[in-house]
């Protein structure tokens, strides 16, 4: 690796790759949305369940319940993925990421309100090119407040479920310097990658860092803190002009 | 259900749906397309492997191999479909579809010309509303014959590994009625349900026709086979609008 | 292989192989056979469950139903097939056998009749040598006939809940020429290969025809399928030798 | 149940159940046979693998390997048993079974002589009635001798690989008082049960014994070991009978 | 093989290896030990579960029910044993001797005066150096005793369900020489293995014995279960001096 | 829940529970400890494999490898925790901790100083009451630097492969405070929940934090860090002290 890696396209290191959400790509759907951060692209649809799951039974747990499944698709990644069900069972990063997108939307909705009904958010990966779980947090939400509008339009809501937006954003130490929003290349040469996962009001829903070869000091994870910080708003902003006025967070 | 079911939106007996190809959706593919029929969209996405099955190693046979995987995203249906990988195991109806969809495709290929290695093609449906399967076929050999000409720009083939074009479509008796290319309301009230596989030239590559209530007679076979033979030709012709003029079947 | 591949013991193109039943081979079923079409041999065996499948009783379906497993036994070939529970998983082949043979069965049963219970159709290939499923499907109406017969004997049914027999038999070209009923030999040298289950009224159940490295015409097509139209009269007629006169079809 | 429950057809304390091999009922196995104790009915195949297990390899271990795998047809009982490949998993039972037949056979085989190659006896359960492990162990001596006289035929053996015949036998206690050969109900009310595998020359080879609701005393294992031993003298001479001179143990 | 294998430590033919139990080493089970015979341990840990197995209810069986499962960690053994959960399905061996601690705790208990609920007993191999199997039985008891001490102590019983202790002994026939309680080199280089589980009363409660490459004698047979008694009653009297007087077998 | 909850015998907020490391639990592992922080206990043990993975030797990569596997026993939790391989498949939360406990070890070693060869860190919770993860990581240290001594003990290794030392604790938000090492109690009443892995020399290797059902500020970010820091210098100090001096970090 040269010195200094060059960013793609001369991005800054604040910067976040384009960011876009082409709504309704899965018509069955009570809401999706592709969400593509520069050249990664996840499929992010929600779909009803009216029901909740066993577990919310057997305690008495009242309201509903959000889930959330990722995956692959094989032809996201060069050399081809084989799929999960070929290798007869999931795959430890996959659950890993379901489990973190489940929970990030879950901190920002009032299980209460959603009645007792579960919604389930698939993440497909249509092309991966780094940042897959942060595009799929970020995807999934907009396909959250579509469906929570259709629920809304169904009349089956009597009061609006979400009381804030959330977004995810990586950064990364790569040759000692933070980049925000790290592609594969620059995720393939990190250091130090983190994984952070906001509320559209500032707040924190998950941190997570790690350097696999490597340590980091709090100087370091304080650079890293500011560019996601920036990160997310960008995003943040993004959601809100892809969404129609009324289903914007309250 | 009334005496004549009506077709939707008017489609006369004889007609299949609108079909469209929309080219490139999975950009890390080899090659890849959206194909719909109506309602009904299935991603096919070829992506190459440089090594051909254990088994043709073994048995020593020379040429390439060309095989298909075909899923149904949780999202396509309603209600939602559970992942493959949940149930551990895959599907009995998926199985016999990914069969099919691969010999379809090795039935107008000449594996020889391929060179030692795999074409992957990846089938997964976005949205079903009847035909999922031939769909895939009819998409699967656009995406195959983008990916040949990916091939062959990198100098990777001598000549062209396609010998024809093939399509499906099906065909149906609903009300006593002979019907092409049935949608989901249709194939669930059809008595007699027929899927077959063509080539451009009109030649057959697979016919599978089934009453699961039902019998059918010589005249009902041959009327079916009239209307696919119809159906053949209208989606031959798409197939051929959708691909650049070099590579058109020779 | 020589120009023209002579039939095992001069058998003529439109000849089917002997055909056998053993009755009762399977004391403790309600019914069962021992198949033979010449050297391919299948047990087929019903079994009686007292109850529906669950999706009968969610659907509110009245009536009973017939549903069939097929397996190789692994000293069938040569060499030894593993069993399917060492791979884990089972076979995409073996179920969409089993699929037919149980749509083939349902075709022509009255499942009203049948009364609020599942008849297992199980079907052990003891011996392979090409047309197994043929042999399944056509053991498999025999072994029903008398499993019927033995729950009217028990008074358990008010009327005969088999509407026709059913019988299944392969066609294929072979170097160019039709032939019926295809040993493994033959198979394995097909360009096409045909599977027609009728009814012994000569009505149509199913059709399944492909050519994997080949395609087939219109005039092919008719004369596999005249072929297997003969091939369904010699079987029909063995069926009924085969079953005592108080179980033939009504 | 009554104070002392009757055998079936009066049959004595002492007494097996009649015992019968049908020979070559699996015509494409080594060496096959329909090993029968009244109404238990076990298939015994042999297969020849033309190599040893990898961990024979491995070990740099030289001569043969024997391995056996059992299961119950899903028609052998009533209710009918649903297939192993279906629950996913093997069954506790039939390994424990399968495993112990592989070791019996290993016990008076010379490996050594069998040379690198692998013989794979596979007992498929046609009718259960008590003793199909005994049965197993019985029946597939039968069939591993006629496959050891076919390999010999074919030149492949230098010298004969059985230096003993084997056979098993069930004894139990039922109602306090001793059986040989339990059938179904007989070790359904048996407060203790036997499994006792011996060579043809009066060697044990394995003792397996348990009292699950219940123990047992010093003189109650000598009366059920007196009963063996006679049981296994029947069985032997039997074996003996079915058996070809020249394929009798040396 | 040197002509006569010494024992470890000079022990005698006739001994045991020294027995310790270290009681309660996992403190949220009802009852626990560390079980060890020389370098084998193996933790047995007893848990409550206040429901019954759902085949007691069909069956309207009342009472409760003990089970037992057993597991070798990776690292009992060099070189390391990869988890059956990485192999996808549990191993023959474990589950041949989880059903062996299942049926020797179920035959020293009076199920009736445990009330409906499950005891599970898990046997975890720590350190493996032969005779796990006895040394689990053996364990498990202690274990189980502890557990009802604790259920008496909370007055759910209304009376002591153990009417008798059980303990489990291995032996073998080494060089031609009978030993008692195989340790690995000695196991590996037995031609006959014996387990014998019986009852501090002296009852037997299982006996299983093997000659894998060897056949024994009823003289050899006699040698072993004399010195399994010898060995029997050495562990009972250990178990007794491990256990407070009051949960002394009665 | 009371306003504010009180910690276990009076502990401060700042303070770690009670540490502890029992040396050489599992003999025949390379390393192994059981580490207790306070009522929760893991085993870690380490073994030797002398072999890279696969991906290792097909990419070229020199070196050695550490990886981890992470499995609750049953019996540490109540209710009783069905094994993995009863469900079939592993746990999602498992593997996200095994991959926790692999990364955290990989980076403070040096694996081209270990060699070609593998160490497999198991760790098996004995006893579970919050806090499992970073127990396991914390004693799979102090195994590995045992395992390592023992490797240099036998002349493997030309240099000490261990840069630092590292440990884990948790912080987290329980009734709005800030607390250090949370028990099961506190961690279900936390809302936020922090997990931090820190080098002997204070650097950060792994943060991951997480409010389900709420979100957190940046003032308490820092909070939770700061107690976390300070709970690694705890946790070092006991390993340094648990430690032989020679095996001590460099």
């Amino acid at each position: 690796m040269p010195k200094k890696m060059k960013r793609f396209r001369g991005r800054r290191p604040d910067a976040t790759r384009p960011v876009t959400f082409r709504k309704d790509v899965a018509p069955r759907a009570l809401g999706s949305v592709l969400c593509s951060f520069g050249k990664t692209s996840v499929i992010c649809a929600v779909t009803l369940e009216e029901a909740v799951p066993r577990w919310m039974k057997e305690q008495g747990t009242s309201g509903g319940w959000i889930t959330a499944e990722y995956s692959m698709l094989p032809y996201s990644t060069e050399p081809r993925k084989a799929r999960d069900v070929t290798r007869g069972r999931p795959d430890g990063r996959s659950q890993e990421i379901q489990r973190l997108v489940g929970r990030s939307l879950r901190a920002i909705a009032d299980l209460e309100r959603l009645g007792p009904r579960t919604l389930w958010v698939d993440c497909d990966v249509l092309e991966a090119d780094g940042g897959t779980r942060t595009a799929a947090v970020t995807g999934a939400y907009v396909a959250l407040a579509l469906a929570c509008g259709r629920l809304r339009d169904r009349g089956l809501l009597e009061s609006w479920p979400l009381r804030d937006s959330v977004a995810a954003v990586s950064a990364g130490i790569v040759d000692g310097r933070p980049l925000l929003d790290l592609d594969y290349a620059e995720d393939s040469a990190a250091e130090v990658d983190f994984n952070v996962v906001m509320s559209g009001r500032g707040q924190f829903i998950e941190i997570q860092g790690s350097g696999e070869e490597a340590t980091f000091s709090d100087r370091q994870l304080a650079a890293m803190l500011t560019l996601a910080r920036r990160g997310i708003r960008t995003l943040s902003a993004a959601q809100e002009r892809a969404l129609p006025k009324n289903l914007h967070r309250r």
